[in-house]
C-alpha cells in the first residue's frame, strides 16, 4: 500500500468507528507515521487499540480541545476526553511560540486519551528547530523498585533533539522494562518471558507473561527507572493538574480502555542560549553523533529512519489478515 | 564532629588552597550537606578531589561569575572557570524569580569545574515550591550501547518535587552503570567488578577496574540509559553553548582535573498549570508516595533524610586518617 492509501484506511476505519473528521485525521496521521517507520506495533494494527477504546465508550469522539496560557511560558489544552492528537495540534502552534519568544516553554494536554508513540510530537517540534521532552503516565502496571504491586504506568519519555538538513535526533522508550504489548505478544504466542520483566499478583517472579500482566511489570534499570517513572506520574500528572497512573486504572473500572490523562511537553529553543551561535553549536552535537556511529553504534530512531526511507519510495506491507479485519471495520461489519 | 566543625574545617581546607572566600563557603555548604546526609563519597573526602583540581591550575580560583539573562525565561551564568557552587548561588535567584513570572525558566552554567552531587541544587529550588531538573555532563568514560569506546560523561540527572510540611522527593543518579568512584573504590581494595560495568581499551568485557578506568564504563539501564546519557550531553553541552564530555577530557590533556564545562537547569513553578490548587493536586503526588511506600519499597533519598536528622542531632563521625589528612592541608603541609 501506498502511505497514501494507508491514511485513507487510517481515516475510514476511524471515521466508521465514530470519531470526527478531526480527530480521525490527527489519529490517522500518527498511524501512518508508525507504519511508514516501521513500527509494526504503533502503525495500522493500533487501529484495533483505538476502535476497542472507542467503542468501550470512554474517549469523546467528537472533543473540541480548548487551548488555554495559564502562564506566560506556559500552555494547556483540555482534550475533553478525547485522543491526544488533536489536543496536541491544536497546542503545538502557541507552544512554539513562546518556546521562541521566551527560550523556554511547556504545554500540557490534560484530559486525553493515549494509545500512541510520543516520538511523532517530538519529532514535530524538532521540525520547528526546537530541542523536546515528552512524558506521559498510563495505567497503573509497573512496581517501584523494590516494591512488587503495580503504581506506574510504562511512563514514556521522548527527546527530540534537531539536526539541520538530517533527520532528528529523537527517541521515546517505556520506563518500564519492556512495552507492555510486548508481554502480550509473548501471551498470544505461549513463549514465557524472562523472569525480570515482572512479577505475578503475589508479588512472585514469574515467566508466565499472562501473571506478569495479572500482577506487575518492572521498571527498566533498577531504581533508576523506578525514579524516572516516578518523575514522569509526578510532572505529567499532579503538576498539571491530571491523573497518575492508578488514578487513570481505577477510573477506566476494568473496562480496558485506554489510559485517560495527562501529558507534559518541554520545547527549548536553541537559539534562546545560543543567539547567533546555533549552528556552531550544533556542530559539536554532529561531533558526538559521529563519535557514537563512527565505533559501529546506532543512534536511537536510526532504524525508524531507515525503514520511512523504504516506505516513502515502496509504500508498506500490511499483513492480509490485518488489512481484511481493518476494511471489515470501514463498512461496521466488524 | 558538628557539622558547623565540618563547615569550618571546610572553609580553612579549601582557603588554604587558595580559594576565594566566596568560592570557599559555596564549596564547603555542598560537602557539609554531603557529610551530614551521610553521601561519604560526596562529603569532605571530596576536600582531597577539589584540592587535587585547584593543585593542576585548571579551576579558578577567585573567578566572579557574570549573571545574564539571554531570553526572558533564561538565566546564564559565566562560571569564569571557577566551581559550580558559586555560579549556581549566583543564578538561582533569577532562575526562581523567572519560574515564578513565566511558569518555566532554564538556567544554563557555562564554563565551570563540576566535582560534586547534583542533589543540593535541586533541592534548593524544592525548598523555594519549585520542581527541578538538573543535569551535567562529565568527561568521556562511557561507551554508548551498542559500543565500547567512550563517549559520554557520567552525565547525572537529578530531579526534585517539593513537598509540603516534608523533606522533598529527590533523585540524583549517574546514567553511567555505577558512579565512577565505585569503579576507584574496587581497583585501590583489590577487588573484581562485575563483568557488565565496562570494557578494556580493546573494547572487552573485563572484571579488572583498573582496565575499566583505561577504557570505557558501561550506561546503566542498556539502550535506554545509553539515550539518556546523550540526551544529558547535548543539553548540558551544544544547547548551552558549552563543552561534551569529549571536550572536556581533550582540554584536560591528562591532568586530571574535575571536568569543566556546562550544566542545565529547568524550574517549573507548580502554580503555574495549578494557579489557587496547587494543595490539591500535591496531594495526589503524596497518595502516591503513599502506595510506593505502603508496600515496603523507599522512596530516593530516604537514606539521606534518616542519615540527616541523626547528623543534625548527633554531628558526624569523620575518620581519624581523612581528618589528619584534612587538618595538614589547613596548614599547606600536605
Amino acid at each position: 500500500m501506498t502511505l497514501d492509501e494507508v491514511r485513507d484506511l487510517a481515516r475510514r476505519v476511524l471515521a466508521g468507528a465514530g470519531l470526527s473528521a478531526d480527530h480521525a485525521a490527527a489519529v490517522a496521521e500518527t498511524l501512518v507515521a508508525g507504519e511508514r517507520d516501521g513500527c509494526g506495533s504503533h502503525g495500522v494494527y493500533r487501529l484495533l487499540v483505538a476502535t476497542r477504546t472507542i467503542a468501550t465508550g470512554r474517549v469523546s469522539t467528537d472533543a473540541v480541545p480548548v487551548v488555554r496560557e495559564p502562564a506566560q511560558a506556559l500552555v494547556r489544552v483540555d482534550g475533553g476526553g478525547g485522543f491526544a492528537q488533536l489536543a496536541f495540534e491544536r497546542g503545538k502552534p502557541l507552544l512554539i511560540e513562546k518556546a521562541k519568544a521566551f527560550g523556554i516553554a511547556a504545554l500540557a494536554l490534560n484530559n486525553v486519551v493515549h494509545f500512541a508513540a510520543l516520538w511523532p510530537e517530538v519529532e514535530a517540534l524538532t521540525d520547528a528547530g526546537l530541542v523536546a521532552l515528552a512524558f506521559t503516565p498510563s495505567h497503573a502496571w509497573v512496581a517501584p523498585a523494590g516494591g512488587t504491586e503495580p503504581v506506574f504506568g510504562t511512563n514514556p519519555i521522548a527527546f527530540g533533539w534537531p539536526r539541520p538538513g538530517r533527520d532528528p535526533f529523537v527517541f521515546d522508550f517505556a520506563t518500564s522494562a519492556v512495552a507492555r504489548g510486548e508481554i502480550e505478544l509473548h501471551r498470544r504466542a505461549g513463549k514465557p518471558v524472562p523472569d525480570d520483566w515482572g512479577y505475578d499478583a503475589e508479588g512472585r517472579s514469574t515467566t508466565d507473561p499472562a501473571e506478569v500482566l495479572a500482577g506487575a511489570m518492572r521498571t527498566f534499570g533498577g531504581h533508576k527507572g523506578s525514579a524516572l517513572a516516578a518523575m514522569v506520574e509526578l510532572i505529567a500528572g499532579p503538576l498539571i493538574g491530571d491523573r497518575t497512573s492508578r488514578e487513570s486504572i481505577a477510573a477506566d473500572e476494568g473496562a480496558g480502555a485506554s489510559p485517560l490523562g495527562g501529558e507534559l511537553i518541554l520545547a527549548i529553543d536553541p537559539a534562546g542560549f545560543l543567539g547567533a551561535s546555533v549552528a556552531e553549536h550544533l556542530s559539536r552535537a554532529e561531533a558526538m553523533f559521529a563519535a557514537i556511529e563512527g565505533q559501529g553504534a546506532r543512534l536511537p530512531g536510526a532504524r525508524r529512519y531507515a525503514a520511512r526511507r523504504r516506505s516513502l519510495a515502496e509504500g508498506v506491507q500490511v499483513p492480509a489478515a490485518l488489512h481484511a479485519d481493518l476494511m471489515a471495520l470501514t463498512t461496521g461489519d466488524a
